[in-house]
């Protein structure tokens, strides 16, 4: 085990664990009893039984494990730290409702730096009394998330999320890229903290946006983490649109050159666990958050049996509602015989092994922690057998140690938690947080967010939430609109141009719009599209804009920002009654609408005759979309450039929307 | 809520709870929020908000119930109490493993009278400590059972275990119905104790213990327990059995006409769900227990949405491992998410009426408990909120404080526990009795067990039941045998009998006998059963016996008990190597073997030749098999009858097997 040193010069270390069972979850699974752990300064110096070490180490810290567990501390490889913030908000409702009506609401309002970081003191509060040391995190703010974790003196993986819309801590992605390469370079080599790009999926972001993570992440050799495959219709989009599963559309963009973390992979099948297993990525499994969320089952025993490094998650608060760790590796471990229909899949101690050694691995920090060996990091939990939901204990198998921690075991089972050699946890009390201060700040917290929902309670998105089949679009509208004198002059410039034309349609369109106090509009369109034969197929559909108006540029060049849409399957007297707005108007006009190809990019261009109010007049207008501000600049400039094509005067442009104008 | 008084005249009672949310689990399920309740005696005597209590009632016990929850006791539908004693002793097996190999012989051996009384103390105590205040019992020493719960002052559904086989405490099921039958008289009308049938499962027991079962319930007006379609492979072979799936096959036999609890019902079908419905069966579904033994997930979204009455239960320590109310009612919650793929099914409110309401239906004792109701028994559980895992709380929805009791709150969050009007957990100490002499004697227990399973690793029944394909047979074989002069003459008779031959076969019988220590013997079998055209077709098997002999009879007329038997694939060098016996025998024999009935009773004639050894000897073996020591004697008074009518003489009688005789 150790060097032979002479019984009168004992090597003085920092602190020695005596006389517990000491789970190594080392490569041959020892288990030493009764066992004592040497620590010095970061690091175990010494693993072995009381004998061994009294006879080699002394210490002025000696603390007795008699009667409790000595093993790895407990990895949770991925949750969103802060959201603990918003433990129990909204539960037991359709996906929809739960992201679009409470979740994104309150992200939207409420997640400020100070968010980021009061949450994740109590994340870590919680998480190190449960045993756990190591966190791999995705959110917002990730800078404050990593501060607030070294305070706490946790170990983490702080994950910036990127995603294709604005977020809490950037207005397009590109933003959030700059975040996240500053948060990178900021933490290189912190004893602590690994800081790393969090791309949030592929359905959520762009190529663009994963090659530069993947670039990033090689770069500064720190993981990528990234969803996979959650839901199953995630997965049947994702074929619809790439005719390729998710994790190999992955590795054909070369995503899983990088380091990955892949969080779910509920829907994975063997062809893609073999890609996971090719380039190492980490599986992150969520067992409570997938089935509160109804995502599915993973495949766990399947992936095991291949060798992939499986580790566990309990995702976030929003959608589990606690960080308990011993709770997620029993259910890791019940779930799979139960599925499989074979009690010996998944025993404990592959779940046990999951919960430190392998979720080690799948963060790619198994040279550092994940098993108690000489030369790892001291990161280790003491976890007491005392309770009367551990009694009795036997010796019947030779692994009975392991089924009790994961059958019967709770975390508050946990006595002392050391992270990279520091004690955080002694005797059921947290030292490194202010954990009453911590709570009431919490409980402070939630109060500003429930009084968000009373006041929210009849807001308009909430109420088109509830209606169902809403939709968010691309974040950025770009659009110009010029009051034209002649209409077909435009029309004939247009087909006498060389643009190609991809498609065109001809319609009337009728808008209702309801006006709030807020400035939020909601439209009410019915769109009678004519068909070549002359007859008419309607389409009804609502549209939520609020006052937002990012930007306007040249030639009354405007940018707007995302908005959302649902089909509307009622009545407009239904809506008008749902809603209350306080105002309401009407536009109508008929819309030729021109798809065409200008530099390669694709614009609307609308030729629109006003019919209600009867003004007379004629508008042209132009519109593309983009996930991206900089495009956004980008396109800006071409459609300043189309409407000279068209022979639009600059002069005739006009700024606001037709419900503005009239 | 109730009657006016004056305000001068404040009734006194014998505490008040006061300032909690109060969670009625009434009809409307109304929440009070600062809520308090009025204990007088043993029950309810008022619920409501604050201010309505202290004007009408006045106590010397007022417990300040602030950030608390005050609700229902959690009603476990479903466990075997003593085996707490059995947490941990074998996990992760295949069934046959752990079933023959640990928990049966550990019964054997261990469960008597003081075996249930310790183990159930030890339960009560895990189970109160956890919020639990009633439980619905299957085991063995079933009045040790509610002593020990009295004793701990816990509400108690006790079902004395009836089958077919012997158990640890009868020889046989008469004994257990006689045992039974007293037992409930005993207890009839207690305060706390239900005493009840509990026949383990159509297949473990016959049609006449559930006739005798159910008439006991019906004429006590007491529920009886039994197991239903806990595993897949139980509905197929009593449909092979029957023709009918359980539940309907139970209603045919009358035995729904009592008040049934039927736990488990993983694989019932819509008809059985509505015969379930309509005769008001009690469901007790096990998530953890069906996950871990790999039976599969009940349709509880189903059974609800029908107005089932579904209780949640733990089953027993051996195969959960602890008895965690909180945690089952949040797996019941999360699992048909995750399987009908609907976040919104069985929602929170749903799962704690599952731990409260409808477990007090399902054990047909709602009139008594399960809801915060004026004049119901006062069984109810004060809940902490105060923990990091419990920060922060919302009033989104109107029902958030569900979802925090469900996917967040902690058995040890459980501060106060009344049960039936007594405190029997306050400021988490348990009251009622003394854990640390429990855990003392549990882990006494516990070393006893080790020492066994250390004694007996290599005892013959475990080696064979790691080999697989065991089965055990009837309990009880009846065997007369006779040294005859004349086979011929033997056989003349019994074809000129007018006894109906339903079968005959010939066959040469080459048996080795393994012989250990204990009187312990296995025999490997070969045997040629020759074909109606001369061909051969061997057919292997291993059987194994005891020393045990249970009775012999007039005309050496033997009664053995129980043996085992699995099928030989391997060769008997293998075996030989396998089991290292310590001695070994061989005889063979040639035998016809004629089955007849006599007096509607099914009998095996051997008329054997003894080949090995060399003896030259004939005898006549009459056999028979049942599950009923009544049955055996009335056997045997047939079986001498048969020997007269076939010519054996009594002074002819052997008792002694073959290998005992040569």
């Amino acid at each position: 085990m150790m060097q032979e040193e002479s019984r009168s010069e004992q090597t003085p270390v920092d602190v020695i664990l005596r006389g517990g069972i000491v789970l190594t979850m080392d490569p041959k699974r020892r288990i030493i009893s009764p066992g004592s752990v040497a620590i010095r300064d970061t690091h175990i110096e010494a693993v072995g039984t009381d004998a061994e070490i009294e006879q080699l180490y002394t210490s002025d810290t000696i603390v007795d494990c008699a009667d409790h567990v000595i093993m790895p501390g407990l990895v949770n490889t991925h949750t969103h730290m802060p959201m603990s913030l918003l433990r129990g908000l909204a539960d037991d409702l359709r996906l929809d409702v739960w992201l679009y009506g409470y979740i994104l609401p309150v992200e939207r309002q409420f997640a400020n730096p100070e968010f980021s970081f009061l949450g994740t003191q109590l994340s870590c509060a919680e998480m190190l009394r449960g045993g756990t040391t190591t966190f791999c995190d995705m959110y917002y703010h990730e800078e404050e998330v990593a501060w607030a974790a070294v305070q706490a003196g946790m170990r983490g993986v702080c994950g910036e999320t990127i995603i294709k819309f604005p977020t809490p801590d950037a207005a397009s992605f590109e933003e959030s890229l700059q975040y996240c390469a500053d948060f990178v370079e900021h933490w290189q080599d912190h004893e602590l903290i690994v800081a790393a790009p969090a791309p949030h999926s592929a359905y959520m972001t762009t190529l663009e946006i994963l090659q530069r993570t993947t670039a990033l992440a090689r770069d500064h050799e720190v993981p990528q983490i990234i969803h996979v495959s959650e839901t199953a219709d995630e997965v049947e989009n994702w074929i619809d649109l790439t005719a390729m599963r998710p994790m190999r559309w992955l590795e054909a963009q070369g995503v899983l050159e990088s380091n990955v973390v892949a969080a779910h992979c509920v829907h994975i099948n063997s062809e893609e666990m073999a890609i996971a297993k090719k380039h190492r990525v980490g599986i992150a499994h969520n067992p409570t958050s997938n089935l509160k969320l109804a995502s599915g089952i993973a495949p766990i025993a399947e992936m095991l049996e291949l060798g992939l490094n499986v580790g566990i998650g309990t995702d976030g608060c929003a959608s589990n509602n606690d960080l308990d760790m011993l709770e997620e590796t029993r259910l890791a471990a019940l779930l799979p015989k139960g599925v499989t229909q074979s009690p010996v899949v998944v025993p404990a101690v592959e779940a046990v092994a999951m919960a430190t050694l392998y979720g080690a691995r799948a963060l790619h920090l198994d040279h550092l922690i994940g098993s108690l060996e000489s030369g790892k990091r001291a990161d280790l939990i003491v976890l007491g057998l005392t309770g009367t939901h551990s009694v009795p204990r036997f010796e019947t198998t030779g692994i009975n140690i392991y089924s009790q921690i994961v059958y019967a075991a709770k975390g508050c089972d946990v006595r002392d938690v050391f992270v990279n050699g520091r004690a955080v946890v002694r005797d059921h009390t947290l030292l490194t947080i202010d954990e009453a201060k911590v709570i009431a700040q919490a409980r402070e917290a939630a109060k500003r967010i429930n009084r968000f929902f009373v006041e929210h309670e009849k807001s308009v998105l909430d109420k088109l939430v509830a209606i169902g089949g809403l939709q968010q679009h691309e974040t950025f509208e770009v659009q110009a609109k010029a009051l034209v004198q002649d209409l077909d002059a435009i029309k004939a410039n247009l087909l006498q141009s060389d643009l190609p034309i991809t498609r065109h349609t001809s319609r009337d369109q009728y808008d209702t719009y309801f006006v709030f106090g807020d400035e939020t509009r909601l439209r009410y369109r019915e769109d009678h599209v004519i068909q070549s034969d002359g007859t008419v197929i309607p389409i009804y559909n609502l549209t939520l804009t609020g006052p937002a108006r990012e930007a306007e540029y040249q030639d009354s060049v405007v940018l707007s920002r995302s908005r959302y849409t649902a089909p509307a399957d009622r009545s407009l007297r239904f809506y008008r009654e749902y809603f209350s707005p306080t105002a309401e108007q009407e536009i109508s006009k008929h819309r030729d609408r021109y798809h065409i190809r200008y530099k390669g990019v694709d614009f609307a261009v609308n030729l629109d005759h006003i019919i209600k109010p009867q003004t007379d007049q004629d508008f042209c207008e132009i519109k593309s979309r983009t996930w991206s501000r900089q495009d956004a600049l980008r396109k800006a400039a071409l459609i300043s450039e189309l409407l000279v094509i068209l022979g639009a005067q600059p002069e005739d442009m006009v700024g606001p929307e037709y419900v503005s104008l009239f």
